[in-house]
C-alpha cells in the first residue's frame, strides 16, 4: 500500500462523499457507485450534496477496477444493503485488501425486519458490519471508521475527529496516514466491537433526544436522557461482549453528543419530527436518507428482550415509535423510573 | 427532620430560586438573602427571574430564624462569596444541621485570584464547597446537589435530573424525599469529591465549547472537544483524589452535555461571545451573573501546572481567555495534538 496508491470508497452517499473529499487532501480516491446514472452525472457536473468533488476524486461504476488499483477500501453504505453490497464486490476482493467500513447499523440474517416484532431475534442473527465483511469476503484486515462525523459538516469543510477501530496496527497506521489532516484528527482503538456498537447504538439515543426536543422539552432532561442512554448502550455492549472503553471516548460519548444534540443529524431530526406529533409513516415518507436509528431501535429492543437486559429508555422509545405510546406518559415513566444508583457499570 | 419541617436555602440567585420552587412542591421553603432590599421587594411582588415564587416559599433576611426552623439547609451562592457566606451564618449552625450545597466552583485561600498567574496555586489553597462547609462550621452531615440543572429551564418548569452526592445515606434519603417530584428525578452517589469536581470542571469545558461555536465551528469538533475535555476532567479529578465514577454519570457527562451545548448556560454563552471576538473585559462588563467557568479556568490551569498534569484543552482555553491567544491557532493545535490513544484512564 504505497502512498501514491489510490484509496477506494464503496458508496456515494453523504458520508461516503464527505470521506472522499477528506481523503483527497492526501491521496487519489476512487468512489464506487452501483448506480450508473449517478456515476455518469457525477462525472459530468462533479457536484454532490451541494459541494464540488475534489479534483483527486474519481467516480466509477466498475468495482473490479477499484479492487485492482486500491488496497485500502472503505465500504460506506446503509446497513440494510451492506451484506448485499459485500456479496456483489466479494469476487474482486483478495486477502491483501484492507476494508475499513463507515456504516453505523446492524445487519440481520434469518428473519425479515418486519417479522422481528413477531418472531424476536437473537445474537446469532445480528451482525456488526465488521462481522459481515469477514463473513462475506476473504479479507482479513478489517476495521471501522467511527466517531462524531456529521456528514453535512464534513462536506462543508468543518473540522472533526474520527476513530479508526481495528485489531490490526497496520490498518490503524495506514488509515491514519491517509485520513489525518488539518480538518480531521484521527484517534484509534483496538476495541473494534465497542467502537462499532457505540456508533450503532447512539443512533437510538439520538432519535430519543430528538423526540424530547420535538415535544418541547429542554436541555436538562435531554442531558439526563442521553446520559442514561449511554449507560444502556454500555449494558448492551457488555451483553454482546464488548468492554466499556470505547463508549467513553470519541467513538462513544463524542459521537453521541454530536448526533444527539444536532439538527444536522438525521436520527435526531427524525425523532424531532415524531416529537412534534408526526407519525412514523409521515416522517418516513418524506425523509430522503434513511435514519439508521429507526432500524437499530427495532433490532436492539428485541435483542435486548432476548438477552433479558433492563433498558428502559430503549423500551420506551420502541413503544413511542412503533406502538404509538403517548410521549407524555413515557416521559413521566422515565422521570420516575427507579434507577437505584447513577453509575452501576464500573 | 420531619416532613412538615421547612427546608432552608441560602441565596436567592437563579438556581437558588429554582430550587426553592421545586422544593415547594413537597415542603415549605425559607429562602435567605443577605440583601434586605431584595427581600423586601420579593415579599411584596413575589416575582423573581420572571416567574412567581411558589406559595410555600418565604424569603427572609434573618438567617437565625431559618437555622432555628430548618434542619436541612441548601447554600447556593457563587463560589467567590461562599466562604464569606459560611462565616456569616456559622454562629447559627449546630451539629444537627444538614448542609447540601448547590454551588459549582472552587474556593481559594492564601492567594488573591488576581495574583494566581504570578504566584501559582497548590492543592492546599484550593477547596471544594464541601470542604469549606466542614472548615467553617460544626456541621458534619454535608452533601452536594449537582447534575444537569440549567436554572432557566428549572424556573420555566422543565423536567430535569439532579444528583445528591453525600457520604451519608441519611443526607441522600432526606434530600431525595424533599426534592423528588414529577419535575425532578433525583439520583445519588457516595462519590462526593468526584461529583463536585465534575460539576466544577465542566464549566471550563462549557466555556470552551461556547468559544468554538462563537467562532463558527460545528458539532463534530464541539463533540470531540467536549469528549477530550471530559478526559481532562477525569485526569484532574484523579490527581485531586477522586475516582472516575461520578464523571460518567448524570453529575459528569449529564451536566457536561447540558452546560456545554446550551445557550441557556452562562458559561457557554460567555465563551460564545469570546468566540465572536469580544474581549474578556467586554463580556465581563455586560454579564449580569458571573460565569463560574472563567474563575475555575484560572484556578484549574494553575493547579494543573502545579500538579504537572497534561491538560492541553485547559491550557489552550487559558491562553485564549487570559492571554489573547488567537482561536484559530489554538484550534489547529488541538486538532493536531498528538493524543496517542483515545481512552487512557480505564
Amino acid at each position: 500500500m504505497s502512498k501514491k496508491e489510490p484509496v477506494g470508497i464503496i458508496g456515494a452517499g453523504s458520508f461516503g462523499t464527505a470521506m472522499a473529499n477528506l481523503l483527497a487532501l492526501n491521496t487519489d480516491v476512487l468512489v464506487y457507485s452501483r448506480n450508473p446514472e449517478l456515476v455518469e452525472q457525477l462525472r459530468k457536473n462533479r457536484f454532490r450534496f451541494g459541494v464540488p468533488l475534489h479534483d483527486r476524486v474519481t467516480v466509477l461504476n466498475d468495482f473490479e477496477e477499484i479492487a485492482g488499483r486500491c488496497q485500502l477500501i472503505l465500504p460506506i453504505v446503509p446497513s440494510d444493503s451492506f451484506r448485499a453490497m459485500m456479496k456483489s464486490v466479494t469476487p474482486y476482493l483478495e486477502p491483501s485488501h484492507v476494508l475499513l467500513h463507515g456504516t453505523k447499523g446492524f445487519d440481520i440474517t434469518g428473519v425479515d425486519l418486519n417479522d422481528v416484532p413477531k418472531l424476536g431475534i437473537d445474537r446469532k442473527q445480528v451482525h456488526t458490519m465488521t462481522e459481515v465483511m469477514l463473513q462475506e469476503s476473504v479479507v482479513v484486515r478489517t476495521g471501522a471508521l467511527t466517531g462524531p462525523n456529521l456528514a453535512r459538516e464534513l462536506l462543508d469543510g468543518q473540522p472533526s475527529g474520527s476513530v479508526i477501530a481495528s485489531k490490526f496496527d497496520e490498518v490503524i497506521r495506514r488509515s491514519t496516514e491517509v485520513l489525518s489532516s488539518s480538518q480531521l484528527h484521527v484517534f484509534s482503538t483496538h476495541d473494534v466491537l465497542g467502537a462499532e456498537l457505540a456508533g450503532v447504538l447512539k443512533n437510538v439515543i439520538a432519535l430519543g433526544s430528538g423526540i424530547l426536543k420535538g415535544y418541547g422539552l429542554g436541555k436538562n432532561v435531554q442531558a439526563m436522557m442521553i446520559t442514561r442512554g449511554l449507560h444502556e448502550m454500555i449494558h448492551f455492549g457488555r451483553a454482546l461482549g464488548s468492554d466499556n472503553r470505547a463508549f467513553f471516548g470519541t467513538a462513544g460519548v463524542g459521537d453521541l453528543i454530536a448526533t444527539a444534540t444536532s439538527s444536522k443529524s438525521r436520527n435526531y431530526t427524525f425523532g424531532f419530527r415524531l416529537g412534534t406529533g408526526e407519525t412514523l409513516e409521515e416522517v418516513r415518507s418524506t425523509s430522503q436518507e434513511l435514519a439508521e436509528g429507526v432500524r437499530t431501535l427495532m433490532i436492539t429492543r428485541h435483542l435486548a428482550k432476548n438477552l433479558r437486559l433492563r433498558v428502559p429508555i430503549t423500551e420506551m422509545l420502541y413503544q413511542i415509535v412503533f406502538e404509538g405510546f403517548p410521549i407524555e406518559v413515557a416521559m413521566n415513566y422515565l422521570i420516575t423510573y427507579p434507577y437505584e444508583v447513577d453509575v452501576d457499570f464500573l
